[in-house]
């Protein structure tokens, strides 16, 4: 409650008292704090300051707080320590907190880090490193209890207790054969009811949700949210059991791909990154591109117009109301194309429903058409007197607006079938193919009619 | 893993068994199922096989499978079953899914189902459809153990046992004092690690974050994804604990909102209900506003243009790059604005760094201006064979470019400081405004070297 108020007052207490020079002050107040608000602090205070404190802090506290900050703070942060405090600090850190950690680090640093590791704990988080960073794989811990189905529900619970303070969560016990193969599932909610002396095979549902090991990390996300799991297991070809995937990497999951989604959108290649700091030079590399793209098909769309400027000299007017039919089709283009993209991302548009939904946005086009290119029409043929000027431009407007909610609306689902994400059908590619359409549609139709012109 | 093949296999199998009038094996594949995957392969289900089926679920299947269906769906099933049968399902269902079912319907389904219920749940359900439907009380459930301080871990867990059928979740207990105030939290992994003899005072966080009843929901995701929480206990003014909200409903949450700003940014307005089955009338009314804003917006570009028609008429070259130079504006603008915009709903561009944010956004639009605007002068030069064309479209592409990228950044962040949701900075609503600016510029900047034009 409030949570950000406090932080705020916090942060400015902190620095009053590290301008003062006291630092013991400063640390009691900051590691009484949760990680997380920790992490959030330190990054708010010159790195004078958070050399300061983070040097301070004990190797447990220094491993949360590197496992809550974000990938560009964890590289400043660790930098701080010397190299046996680092090793000890990551020594503390759960494994797909530490995948995270490195995977973001030069190779050479990474490596550099992982000889810090003993070589058991170094062979896994490698192990992890090798999976693609959006996969299951990536994102799993291997922390995490399993036992076996012979067990007594009184010996299960004495082996958590046992296990417990190295697993990334007790509250999901897996049950593997002598062959580490996944057979069932029992919640630490089932445990806690059942009798000491039943058996696990005989409380354990075996009917349990994995996802493989390669499996896409947004697919991962679809299975936690739609099943509500507080984990999911993780196994491989064989059925093995490989590790588990936990609600709160689901949670940041579903941040990301929304976050890369709206970027796509919007027609810039990388997220994460970008979104931390600014940074004005990789903000470009990532933003052109698509520009440049669209730049093309802006030339294109002169060439369009161009081509028909005999038309354009004998009727001015016609360029008043080319910005409005071209970004009136642009806009009802978008609208179509996010509600698909965002309808195919949270799973609401099914292939099945793909044919639906396209007729669906046309109509919309059509109707929305009619309306807009109604009103247009009637203002063209008032501002300049000229009733052929206001059916071209009116009729135009209907046509653009159809074809841009169709295409919107068809690309994405194209690019789904395709393989391709969709959200790469992005706004400036849509606008731009819209654009192009528009104007032709505008500059044929006005051929068309001209002759019925009365200049 | 390849959950959604097999739930299509089944679907068929279903749909054949059905076909045979083979009931009895159809409902024996499907319960066996989770609710979630039963609730889809109802929903691709006709209506009279849906009927079949879900009356011949036992009041737990049925309630759990409600749950799992999306807000349309509801309705429909709760259709099919007499109002006996109803109420027993009801009453089977936890609070805040009651709520989130029949805050959907029309007031007067709503109260004839609440009347089925027994007096206490229809009251607390009342109660719970008080608060906002985006607000912590609106998707917290009152479901929760809450514990006194005096127990020991054994009589805790005792309790636990006892309590558990009915509570949401019992891995984080709650300590409250005589006066239902939050003093503490335990969570079940310390109970289980603790020794039974020792008292809940000793071992219990009394640091407890908790949220305010009126919180709304995006903050409480917000949190609960900062922290990791499983739960997080809402509390009323008095700090009296209310109800908690749990981890599965955040994951709803942030998809919702996220949902939400895309189709804010895209110019729509309402969210869900246009999400689920496309509804030609409905889109068009949260569709057609935007538009027709833009269409104004379009109509005020076209008085632009037309007040340089001398212009215009004297270098009909200008009229071709008009697309480009409003097109490449409103794509740079619509990047910054995405990107500010999902940059506040994610908490990473807090109100400190907006200036350093616009000014960043303004060095990545003249950086990009300056590279488009060399691209598109040269090309209108080596296409018009007029050196002072193409410094016009030049300079008036590097001008816009930096407009529309400093517009784009500043207009979200303005929005927030003046408490306006920054997604209603939408695109089309950014797009309009820069299109205006920038053929302004575009044709100020032709009249002002309209002199030194050789035609």
């Amino acid at each position: 409650m409030g949570q950000k108020r406090e932080n705020q007052a916090l942060l400015e207490t902190i620095q009053n008292l590290l301008a003062e020079k006291k630092l013991t002050e400063a640390l009691r107040l900051i590691v009484g704090q949760h990680p997380a608000d920790v992490a959030e602090i330190l990054s708010a205070l010159n790195e004078e300051s958070q050399a300061l404190l983070f040097r301070s802090f004990d190797e447990e506290l220094a491993g949360f707080v590197l496992s809550e900050s974000d990938p560009g703070s964890q590289a400043v942060l660790l930098a701080f320590l010397g190299s046996a405090k680092a090793a000890s600090v990551l020594r503390e850190m759960a494994a797909d907190d530490l995948v995270d950690l490195l995977g973001e680090l030069p190779v050479g640093s990474a490596e550099r880090l992982l000889k810090l590791l003993p070589p058991e704990d170094a062979g896994r988080v490698r192990q992890l490193l090798g999976y693609g960073e959006d996969t299951a794989g990536g994102i799993m811990t291997t922390e995490l209890v399993s036992i076996r189905a012979g067990l007594t529900v009184g010996e299960a619970i004495a082996e958590l207790r046992e296990k417990a303070p190295g697993a990334e969560t007790i509250y999901y016990v897996y049950v593997v054969d002598d062959e580490d193969r996944l057979v069932g599932v029992v919640s630490l909610r089932e445990l806690i009811i059942a009798r000491e002396d039943q058996l696990i095979s005989e409380i354990m549902r075996s009917n349990v949700v994995s996802v493989y090991i390669g499996e896409d990390q947004e697919e991962v996300a679809r299975i936690v949210s739609k099943y509500n799991f507080l984990a999911v297991p993780v196994v491989d070809y064989k059925n093995r059991l490989r590790g588990i995937i936990t609600f709160d990497d689901i949670m940041d999951v579903i941040e990301e791909e929304a976050t890369e989604d709206f970027y796509r959108l919007a027609g810039t290649w990388e997220t994460e990154e970008s979104a931390g700091r600014p940074r004005v030079l990789r903000s470009l590399k990532t933003r052109l591109p698509w520009l440049l793209v669209t730049l093309v098909g802006g030339i294109i769309s002169g060439r369009v117009i161009r081509s028909y400027s005999d038309t354009l000299n004998s009727v001015l007017a016609l360029a008043y109301f080319m910005p409005l039919i071209a970004g009136m089709g642009g806009n009802v283009g978008t609208q179509s194309s996010t509600i698909v993209v965002r309808g195919i991302a949270t799973g609401d548009i099914t292939p099945v429903q793909a044919v639906r939904y396209v007729l669906s946005e046309a109509q919309v086009g059509l109707l929305v058409g009619l309306i807009c290119g109604a009103l247009v029409g009637l203002v063209a043929y008032l501002w300049q007197g000229l009733a052929v000027l206001g059916l071209i431009v009116g009729v135009a407007m209907m046509a653009n607006m159809l074809t841009a909610a169709t295409i919107g609306a068809l690309v994405p689902l194209v690019f789904r079938r395709l393989g391709i994400d969709p959200a790469v059908a992005s706004a400036p590619f849509i606008s731009t193919g819209i654009d192009i359409t528009g104007l032709s549609i505008y500059f044929g139709l006005t051929a068309l009619l001209l002759s019925k012109l009365v200049i």
